[in-house]
């Protein structure tokens, strides 16, 4: 399956039914035991979310001219490390949240427990795809990609992003303290999203890896800024979660920061960086500049 | 460091050692961001526990003529990985405990939302670990021991154990399905410490690791059995955990269904057992045979 049309809904439309076929392909059957536990993993995975991460890692596999048959494991693998991160923000000693991508959070539909170990055994899993399948033509690449799942996973990647976060609850951030927060909560994965997905490929020089990072970080910028602002705009039924939970919880945020009008301009700056940062590629990162628009000028 | 002699205290006193400079030096130094969750990381992993899948790693290794340096980082991932399922197995809407290795838990010391970070945190370490590190000298052998812990780690290893535990509170279970549990729970890390350990080296047959599974099976039983007996009959201060938890949480133990006597024994047959799995390796496997003794001896 390769739509090649310049279509972005066409295209984005088949890459997201190729990965919801991985996931659901990847992810333990029901009725494997332990059963409950698996039908909540798959109840946390399946049927929701944008899949932004895996559009990301599958345009960036288009640019290094990767095989859809790895690239789709890489994107299933960042997909099961954020649905165990929002899983695990849901719980009721984070976030205590009771709705997400438009269904109750896991802990509400299971239990508590279950859900600490759907987070724990999504992470599993995804490291689990990354040992199983062949994704890259050397192993020495492939392991590679294994330590940078790993980094952009951990305390110095999302989950030291969290713990930042939860230390700021109630305090003002200045602007780069927020940007530092969100490098390191959503941005560290995005970036891993883009760079798993080119990996899987033998088309980039290794100059081109830093321009594709240098893009992954800002359009991850952009993405929170958004995020923010639709948080504080939209009502919860149009974001499947509930809506104006920041600034209730004291969450600092952009609006919060500089205001709702200038957050979106900064959103738009950090758009036209994301797509200069890609100016090399040419007509090759048409896919990423699709993507980062999609991105960017959702629902604004 | 290499101890060659055959003294076991001696050569567990130097590997103990080597194993707590490793932790120290792989997990992120407290002054680095975040600092607290980096913190609550090194106080849930070092001073404290047994370290007994650390040790069983050295000996797979000696076994396997395997480069100590290479068997040191797989024995910090094994551990890190026990360490993160102590810390959520700790938490409030698990066992919800307040003391163990002889210390307050990590969300007692700390706060519940950083000991489920921790958790998560240490899971990422122990991945990154396995791809940062040369650690066999094939880079394919090495893919399958990132797969090798995934598994053992994810739902159908120790986690999917936990579940089963989870679900079979206030029920009473046979032999088999305990076994079943603890095959997953424990039994999981336990066999991939043994495998991942021998891994690192190039000193054992094809054949051979299927000798070493078999006896980390047979140890892991022992082992779980041994917890048990250890639980229903020991103090608080003697443990450095909870005593007597499992009978008061109405869980499925084998004191609880076949009493202590019996109980005692089956640790003995099972130890018996496992020892003859390594009956291949003649005076090669000494150390293991000693360990497998330290471990269903203690305490006794």
């Amino acid at each position: 399956m390769t739509v090649t049309t310049t279509d972005f809904s066409a295209w984005s439309h088949a890459s997201l039914q190729r990965v919801e076929e991985t996931l659901r392909r990847v992810l333990p059957a029901p009725e494997i035991a332990p059963q409950r536990l698996h039908q909540a993993m798959r109840y946390a995975v399946l049927e929701g979310g944008k899949r932004v991460r895996p559009l990301l890692a599958f345009s960036a596999g288009e640019l290094a001219h990767a095989d859809p048959a790895r690239v789709e494991i890489a994107a299933a693998a960042v997909e099961m490390i954020h649905a165990y991160s929002l899983v695990h923000d849901d719980l009721p000693c984070m976030d205590d949240d009771v709705l997400r991508r438009g269904k109750p959070t896991c802990h509400v539909e299971y239990d508590e427990p279950t859900a600490l170990l759907v987070g724990d055994a999504l992470q599993s899993l995804a490291f689990q795809l990354l040992g199983e399948y062949r994704l890259a033509d050397d192993m020495k690449t492939q392991l590679e990609m294994v330590k940078l799942l790993a980094t952009a996973t951990g305390s110095r990647g999302m989950a030291g992003g969290q713990a930042i976060d939860l230390a700021s609850i109630g305090k003002g951030l200045t602007v780069p303290e927020l940007e530092f927060m969100h490098i390191h909560k959503t941005g560290a994965l995005i970036r891993a999203s883009v760079l798993l997905g080119a990996r899987c490929g033998n088309g980039l020089a290794e100059k081109e890896f830093g321009q594709l990072d240098q893009f992954a970080k800002l359009i991850g910028l952009a993405f929170q800024v958004v995020d923010d602002v639709l948080d504080a705009d939209s009502s919860t039924a149009t974001l499947g979660k509930t809506a104006g939970k920041d600034a209730r919880q004291g969450k600092p945020t952009y609006v919060s920061a500089i205001g709702v009008s200038r957050a979106r301009e900064l959103a738009g700056e950090l758009r036209r960086d994301a797509l200069d940062a890609l100016a090399g590629f040419g007509g090759r990162a048409l896919r990423l500049r699709q993507l980062a628009d999609f991105i960017v000028l959702r629902k604004f």
